[in-house]
């Protein structure tokens, strides 16, 4: 598990599964708002590769996954003109319904792999853990902000970024126990799925402002 | 045409024009929202600068166009103080009228300029079309981002992005049959440009989401 | 003063100071905005980090504040959760007032040492008087953009931003006269901060794009 080439290839099918529940996140969310053509790649393309691409501006980490992998901008494009042609409303809530599942597993994939690649680089814990957050929940952010919403996982009380921090610090936790790092990637993304599957099973939502009693406006 | 020297100027002349019509199309915006004079600088500024920053920070690119050339962050401060003295309410639509033409040469001199850049990088062509694309966009997208709007060129069915994506390709191609650079701008340019122009002339407009007939919300 | 460690520790103190009123700019935001715990961290860190950060994937630095000093993310992370736990809504309002005083230090000492690191860098005057500029007000720019509002930065009509623009100036032209940095890092942010000062108990407004009178909409 600790085969360098096995590992980059581990990394690449990771990010890889995860891409594309998030492009259809993206997808939904345009469709919802009405963009033309253009806005449905450019959102669909934000949700899936957004995240990975500003922890990789921020870790100034070259080439990015999809200059590197390029067939996934053509995977991209190709998934986006099926969905304008065969998606129909009626299809909407049932398809989102349906994603919440291979999103679970994307949040803790890609968090994970986030959190590898700064631990990777001997950056501090609670750094490597925000860059896993940041992978996995800011993809989710630019489509929202792009869309001119308040982002989802700000504001909807469930948990879901809270999921990857915990997952990160899983995988930390392996990392200075000095074990390999594929068992570091599987112990934090199984986490992170984990809870976020338990979340989505019990209704569990994140606790309220103090404030929420008395409003101010 | 194959000089670099040569080229270095023809890519400052090409970029130093698409600017100002940029400029002006944030100056209209910020007016319409009523901001002060900071943001009526910042929103040009984005509209202006926005798409090739982005463009140089995703290639790792240094020094910025307006860092190398800091004259036209000059030129950008004049260009705002003249417009809020000078230019009134009465004269934004034919101002915007009047800067489609412009704004057309721009999209087609910024889009092939940034993929000239990453295929000179060696980049995927699928990668540098997309780099013409955020250059030649992404000021606008930024632009309407920071007025809190859904960015016209996602959501207006107006070919406009498309129109570099194709320009763009034709750069790549005329790179891959071995010609000189300067011929592949050329080409690339007009190629955009000229479907803009022939998509405002003939009021085409992309194809819509199939769902537009049965809306979910 | 011009002892490179001194100055360096210098630097420290002055980012520091400033990041807590930035901060609490950001919390009361996410909490007007209802957001949940994520949603206040997220705000929060992007209105005290976000400035700083954009000025150093601008000048490509690394590593960034918040990674070399991974002691203030907890720091925030402890900020924030007191917050949600103690602040109460009648408290709102006089927590923005008290805020004013640290937030125009923070204005001052984050614009002086953004230029400060520019003009290190003999980046042109225009260019690190901007940095400084990002670099005092992007966060709040940021934060703003993130909870779905125009940057009050951008239209209020109080000076904030031209204050730290002074700042700089004054800052590059105690540079160009040869003095030790100290001494410019000094005269900039007591010029941006007293401005601001004065801005805020004289009432002063920036003038009005000149349309202000015959509305277009």
């Amino acid at each position: 598990m600790s085969n360098p080439a096995l590992l980059a290839l581990l990394h690449t099918l990771v990010e890889a599964g995860a891409t594309i529940a998030f492009a259809l996140s993206g997808l939904l969310a345009a469709a919802r708002k009405r963009l033309d053509a253009v806005g449905v790649c450019v959102v669909a393309g934000l949700a899936a590769f957004g995240g990975g691409t500003l922890r990789d501006v921020l870790l100034d980490r070259r080439p990015f996954f999809w200059v590197e992998h390029a067939g996934w901008l053509w995977g991209l494009l190709a998934l986006c003109i099926a969905a304008m042609a065969f998606l129909r409303a009626r299809h909407f809530a049932p398809t989102e319904r349906a994603m919440q599942w291979p999103d679970a597993l994307g949040l803790g994939l890609f968090g994970a792999s986030g959190t590898q690649l700064a631990v990777a680089q001997d950056l501090p814990g609670i750094v490597a853990v925000l860059m896993g957050v940041v992978t996995a929940t800011f993809g989710g952010v630019l489509r929202d902000i792009v869309c001119n919403e308040i982002p989802t996982a700000l504001h909807d009380h469930r948990p879901y970024a809270v999921c990857a921090f915990a997952g990160g610090w899983v995988l930390v936790a392996v990392h200075h126990a000095g074990l390999p790092p594929g068992w570091g990637l599987l112990a934090g993304a199984t986490t992170a799925t984990g809870l976020r599957v338990l979340a989505l099973a019990t209704g569990f939502t994140l606790p309220r402002w103090s404030s929420a009693h008395s409003p101010r406006e």
